[in-house]
């Protein structure tokens, strides 16, 4: 049987989720990436992401692979044309009425799978919201741990690969090799915020921005040592990690 | 080159996106519809359709996919669940967040591809809210214009094959055969209905109604008589039509 | 006793009005009209055609006839200084507060009688959200069923009479006659949409438009044939049509 | 030429309304006034009192008189079926969105006439708030200042004839004999209150309240001795005293 | 034991709190004064009139003090750098939520103590509003009742010292006498306003203002004559009447 | 000079607050922290160490210390009588709200302090939403970076000293002695929680937790071993980085 939540009929929907299923919603975004990435970069890792950690684990933990979200919360590219997104007031409304849906079913754990680093804090509250209003046991998850909000990035990049750099590049040469341009990409990393102790990114003081305060082409991080292999070898760690997380998912009950 | 929005980059949005452009979002829906189609009946058609139509005439017509909004206001079936909506004002704000970034690329037109009957009057009201905000010129067409709003029905239905009835279930049987259970339909028509002259689908007076207020099990129609060869040729009828309507949209001006 | 719901007391609503009673409300617009109308011919159409079913058929089906809503969502006028209308928003939330307000009456059934054209799609989605919210059945009427969504318009206008045209202008002279400037009307139809066969009033691709989108002055159709007697007969068989419809009304059970 | 702004087209609105005019909007409500009075007392009273003004010196001040609301913010009579009542929000949307098209005719003076006490500090608030956002000069008269707001009331009723007391009943009476029932009126005169020295009607600490806080039956006053002839009198009062504030209206400028 | 709620854990909230508890939340606000005041103003004399009133009577009447709202609903002073302000609608989303939090403690009486006259109006709204919403006892009460909502005011500021005149000049000298600049000021009287009898501060018809409409530095009064002595005085007479007040609060019950 | 922001007048403000300044909002909250605490906690630490911040470092970096919030999003406490609390959306309005009066002043930076962990996320996304709206660079910080979202916490806590543990409580000892009732403290660690590789605080997976999910009595950590001699060191380190961070934020420009 199919393990998309889409694939069932309503009847279908009541036999079989309950209280033991995991519903799994990938959350992408269509946003600028630069000049060597598409606008779908975010959409199509999390979509992906999330069909690979069903296929791997889904069975045996009893996941459900909701439909992409294919725009977020993407307004720090609000400045350039193609980028479509949700203020953070309708993004909040999305996953609420997604998230009151959800738990109609009888189903207790929702995770989120964010494709995009834009979104994290934003969803970092909607967990609580979530689990607040309707209930649900909510988790939030990264294909990777966007370098912005804690997460590694390579020592090349100072730690700043944030949007279309080395990391999320390859990955996605590895998805749609078709559609990146790695030839109009260059080093673009904001060499004088690491210099900081304190105001950079994962630093212990965050700061408000935009994609084009620190250059006018809007990504960060340096794509040019990306590849297709390396992206392979990231994406297999990430659903590897994911399954992992989803395992203890299964069974979380706040420590008691 | 794709004609898929997200597989462009950013400055491929703003070389390639005009005056000329039409940009066309289908919108789905993820509601239950009956025991013999799964919930992503909306979802699957307006896609299908959107794809179709983008390859048959797309390219002479300039036309742009845009990402499929899965989701949309199914509020009639929110008593079933499985079934997620948006309330009328979250598929307001998601149109609204939409149109802004689309208007913000320089297209001119915006076609809505409805592939969800509940949707109707909003879009239609959307369709002046656009304009009126973001000076788009705007469009809603649907793969079949829904019989409650005046699309035609088959006779055996008395008209009243609104919501998984034989036309709906033959399209989704030519496109997804494999998650149609055509054993569990029966024909689910309001008789009583069809003896109004004013208050009924599609006439003078009409009127608020859930998906469970004619039967349980939220089905209207007769779908014991679908076929994925009659889907086939709808669908291939609905998809001429639809470049017909395109080509209309290219040059519309209000008729001046 | 009146059958105006605001003459009653307190008290007496209690007394009279039941799951029995059908709940009139008229749905005025202040608009402008072009140079032959004033701004008053929606809220009169609306307010005199309720006043007329109301005496011919509201006794026998217990009919209460609210008081009107002299304004409403009028914002394809929005560019014409004069006209007053409501965001969608505004509209949404005062019908909902009006819904409220009769569904603790104890009634069951609420008829919105609409006198502007441009409220139709908005109504149509109030009809599920108050039935949904409040259990009400209810009803959506037009004393003429505007030809932008279905209904009939004369050949000479090229079906297109859709603001101020011949039978609007003919009502509203037979109301009014003193407020009429029939001299300043001309002929203004635009002729270019008659070629559609999809994008026109009534196709099957809508369109959003607003109200100077044709001609500057703001009105569609061709008042200079409109006549009191014509408005009379409109009129008298307008009232007819809507108490055959409250007749159904009266019964209707969703063909249960 | 009428001075009811309905009545005017859109043309007409451009020619007649300038920087002199000064627009006056009656507020009413729909609400239980107690068994001897109808819903519609204040409706009426706003309506008719803003009728007489113009008559009596809309020519000379060129005022004119915008269509009635019927319906306001009633919530403190929540708990009778009957009443019809826009939450604060709907309230203040309804104003903005008026106060909105107004501006729009280029008139500068806006004057609410305000038939129901319990919108008195929400209209207060609305004077700001439309000056603010619309640049106008707004002003709020009522045909009679209600007691809870500092107004006068009579001995007999220690000054708490707040809502359907003598004063309302009488002015009432005059206006609409035919729907009022005096013999179901009572004395209901909250004599508690009357020890207070600040927490009272009108005192230096105002409080919280609900019409049926003081008496299941929900009016507060003693209309026993209510007449046609006083009715008379203290509408023709008002009506005067009314025009005399007009005539400071007119030349308002902030002292200046 | 402390009388500031905020120095209670959350046992001892439900252990002290009850039924015969007065919660008082003083309003202060953050806006411009003219060149003579700080900022602070309405929030020094909100927080340290709260301060004296409880420790006068508020272990005889069971008063808790809440920690003030430094900033509330200043937009008539928008025009002026330093002014922090909410909207509206912030404004009583603030009080709404503080009521709810205030609602869970068993408490049923909640007084508001205000400082800023602008808030007047839109509190006076609030106390309803709480009412309905939450049940409480609601009540308002000012330091000194603003003269534009009918407090008195000096006959030599023509009964319109309304910001930062003699009395609340001197008020805060008593308070905070090192940040009064009293060589920066001058008289500042609306004298034309006096000779107005219905359109004037707390005449029977009020009017929006912004506090720049008047004089272009923003004050209105006249505070060359006020002394910290002065202001001593009115301190205490304001101590002493607001628990008068408060003993009514204590027992009030709608006269019943 | 007073370097508390509403010790300016108006016109003080428009001479010394501009490009060069920062402006400092302390951020704190009204919730429970078990029955060791008051409510003030995070209010008091919030508060207290702006005031240090600003005396250590507030003349040599131009910084002013905006009025603290008292009240935030402590929806997580919303279980327990005595928690105050705002909304997501209230917060987000109240910030907005201040953030424009900021942005009015010509000051460009604004630096939050945050003392409430349950905020940090929602502030988070207000950086960036300030940032687009106003133009206004802004920062973040914390007196302590809470554990849950990355902080450090003791060992014996097995790095769970969330809220109420031996860290807060320490320098809440150092600030108010007199409120900690240090003998009702115990030690609440969700040992099971220490046992996840992924869902724990600070892992790569986050999930929504309210405070009594791990405890009844709503607290985490181990206060058992807190004093005011760790308070008092604790305190002093964290006002010496957060001088090091506003040094940074001092000259901060993206890295260009």
């Amino acid at each position: 049987m199919s393990r998309r939540y889409e694939d069932l009929s309503g009847p279908e929907i009541a036999s079989n989720i309950n209280t033991d299923s995991i519903l799994l919603l990938p959350i992408g975004a269509i946003e600028q990436h630069g000049p060597h990435l598409p606008l779908s970069v975010d959409h199509v890792i999390a979509d992906e992401t999330a069909t690979a950690v069903v296929e791997a684990c889904g069975e045996e933990l009893d996941v459900w692979q909701l439909p992409s979200l294919s725009i977020s919360k993407s307004n720090e590219h609000a400045w350039s044309p193609g980028t479509l997104y949700y203020s953070p007031d309708t993004m909040a409304a999305v996953l609420r009425d997604i998230a009151r849906g959800i738990a109609s079913t009888g189903a207790e754990r929702l995770v989120l799978l964010n494709g995009h680093g834009g979104n994290t804090t934003h969803l970092g509250t909607a967990l609580r919201e979530l689990r607040l209003e309707f209930g649900l046991k909510t988790f939030l998850m990264h294909p990777s741990l966007p370098p912005a909000y804690g997460g590694a990035s390579t020592e090349e990049e100072l730690g700043m690969g944030i949007h279309g750099g080395r990391d999320e590049t390859s990955v996605f040469m590895h998805l749609r090799p078709e559609l990146v341009h790695l030839n109009k990409a260059e080093r673009r990393v904001p060499e004088g915020l690491a210099e900081n102790t304190h105001v950079k990114f994962g630093g212990s003081t965050s700061f408000g921005w935009l994609s084009n305060d620190f250059f006018a082409d809007g990504y960060i991080g340096d794509p040019t040592g990306a590849s297709a292999a390396l992206g392979e070898q990231l994406f297999a760690g990430a659903v590897d990690t994911l399954c992992e997380a989803m395992e203890e998912v299964k069974t979380f009950d706040f420590g008691r």
